[in-house]
């Protein structure tokens, strides 16, 4: 086991109406002007900021609010709330939806008390203070509820890039369940698929004896692998949606990958994918992660051994552990079809001939990423043609 | 699923030699004058305490130090460790020890600020602040290098009680595995027994449909039934180590016990053991868990049913469940027995002809201890019963 550092401050509030307490968190965590940040119109339509306002005025803060929120939250909606936020004098930014309004809330978080272009936060540049962020989850799905990372598309160019940073954890993040329930089965089936991918890019290591975390991955899996298909199934069941919401919390905060080497390079070269195309970043997954795992499973036989027999409940092939291997691969991507998920290019809406661009997107130039299996230009170029061809 | 908070805002820092940093920990969390809290010989003997020291005046913070802390702490040495902190203007606690360290500073913590007898706040009465506190630990056991819990001990009567609260969880603790290579083998199992055991009461609910803690419960579980053979067998295995280190935190700051009703009848009958008896809390818990065990199992079959599969690899049996559910205790108790801990009275040095006395002690008069089954005197009898004809 590697040496690790583990911090995850944030004050979990889980459960059936929750939401209806975020005024009192909120002047808990010092809150006297609060940017209520959200998404499309459901947040709205559906009464849940109506709630939220009414919680924070009994609570006695003030606030505004920017909705507008996309999927691949942009840069351009960033700079608005910075200036909404300079202008009113906001203390704490509150995001009511998914991944995608919490990362652009924390991007409003660092860029308002930043003096200078906040691109540069996501450039390379350490983020030094932010404002105090708060979370009310919509969707499970990123783990950006208790994270300190954030993921933001530059419009111009649609070059996706992260930023992180314990500052922008969350002090609180409110998970209420029943607020999953009206999601569409195929955005629930996405969120699924980017939490099960949060647990397999720390799964996938070289460093050895981390059975602890080992076992705690393989946790989450099996608990989405029971759940999601019932949900799928019946939208309406809330202890289903429970384990999904709080499994999407514990895939990410990063309990299931301190002392190890963690991958990311499925996220890496997928979020070439959700960029250029403006996809799900969950479905993008569900085409790039299996075919990654067929590119790199012969590094490490037997870990992937592990997870088909551990996680997708294979029996061991002692005569031939590389079939072992490839049923696990199976059996995953048979799982993301049958939860409706695309599995190749074609279903997906991606080209064959944008891979030059997609790899030229992503920077490797003639140099390697590193991870599980170092990979180079060729390597990820056969990545995406398995996923042109993917079948079940 | 039930309704839950979750709150563990400590920074974790682990890994070998992290120890020689609590000085920058501890003036990161705003410590200008620290009491170094440990027990007997052993942390000044083998350099720690000096080391310790070193880390703090490195980092300009000033100290006291009071040792001699025992197992099952006693509130005599928490009232020195408050004079002391009122006399010499402590602002924070630093404790250096195992679970019995780290409980006495934790009184020491809340005791030192609070206008009265401390033990007030171990009867009941509410903790409202506390000066903060860091940990150094030597032993993987008690997981109060995560909780706000502290028990300690009441000389005068050896009655044995506990306080929590949010403000007790340690803002830093430093886990360096290396620090628990000299523990005897004995001391190693007990603090094995111990981390298993809070998992088990969190394991043993009647909330259903909760997956996610399930698993994350078994991960746990699963990961000391590998480890700990291997370290009782091979003191310096350092990776072992760390698995069990590492796996005795998440066992106790609650992450897989959220969202259900909790049992803990087990600790609190064993309580009365440890306290008598002045043996070790892990070696008690040893001889009345598979004890509770066999006498609640037919409360919930099944739920044993799934212990004994998915933790201890028994086959289920579909015609007779109930051997499937004794075959799991049967294991955990061979476990238990193979890593060298007492199953019985005769081997803990207990007697027959306390029960009596225990129970009493247990205050449980003519009413019930809730929890996983309702137990009441008679229950709590024959589980010490139980316990004293236990054999393997």
């Amino acid at each position: 086991m590697e040496n690790f550092e583990f911090y995850s401050p944030t004050e979990f509030v889980f459960g059936k109406r929750r939401e209806l307490e975020c005024g009192k968190y909120a002047a808990k965590y010092g809150a006297k002007k609060v940017l209520i940040h959200y998404g499309g119109g459901s947040a709205v339509k559906s009464g849940l900021i109506d709630k939220v306002k009414a919680s924070l005025t009994e609570a006695g803060v003030e606030f505004c609010e920017l909705g507008g929120v996309q999927p691949n939250p942009r840069d351009t909606l960033v700079y608005k709330g910075i200036d909404i936020c300079r202008k009113e004098g906001v203390d704490f930014v509150l995001a009511v939806g998914g991944g995608s309004v919490i990362d652009s809330s924390k991007a409003i978080a660092i860029g308002t008390v930043y003096d200078g272009d906040f691109w540069d936060l996501y450039s390379g540049k350490p983020i030094e203070k932010a404002l105090p962020v708060g979370t009310v989850l919509t969707i499970a799905a990123a783990g950006s509820e208790g994270s300190g990372d954030s993921v933001i598309t530059k419009e111009d160019g649609m070059l996706k890039r992260g930023a992180g940073s314990d500052l922008i954890r969350p002090r609180f993040s409110i998970l209420d369940p029943e607020l999953t329930q009206t999601l569409p089965a195929y955005q629930t089936a996405c969120g699924a698929t980017d939490i099960m991918a949060h647990v397999f890019e720390r799964y996938f290591t070289n460093t050895r004896e981390v059975e602890i975390t080992d076992r705690l991955c393989e946790a989450v899996l099996l608990t989405m692998i029971k759940e999601t298909p019932r949900v799928i199934k019946d939208p309406d069941n809330y202890d289903a949606r429970a384990n999904i919401m709080w499994a999407g919390m514990v895939a990410h905060n990063n309990i299931v990958g301190v002392g190890r080497q963690q991958d990311w390079n499925s996220h890496g070269i997928e979020h070439e994918l959700s960029g250029l195309y403006d996809v799900a970043h969950g479905a993008g997954l569900a085409v790039i992660m299996p075919a990654w795992m067929e590119h790199v499973y012969k590094h490490n036989v037997m870990r992937f051994c592990q997870m088909a027999t551990r996680v997708f409940g294979c029996q061991m092939n002692f005569e031939d552990p590389e079939a072992t291997a490839l049923e696990g691969i199976y059996r995953f991507r048979r799982f993301l079809r049958d939860i409706g998920m695309p599995i190749n290019f074609a279903e997906l809406g991606a080209k064959e001939e944008d891979i030059p661009t997609l790899v030229q997107k992503l920077g490797i130039g003639s140099g390697t990423r590193g991870g599980f299996m170092e990979l180079n230009a060729d390597d990820v170029t056969e990545i995406y043609r398995k996923a042109v061809r993917a079948e079940i």
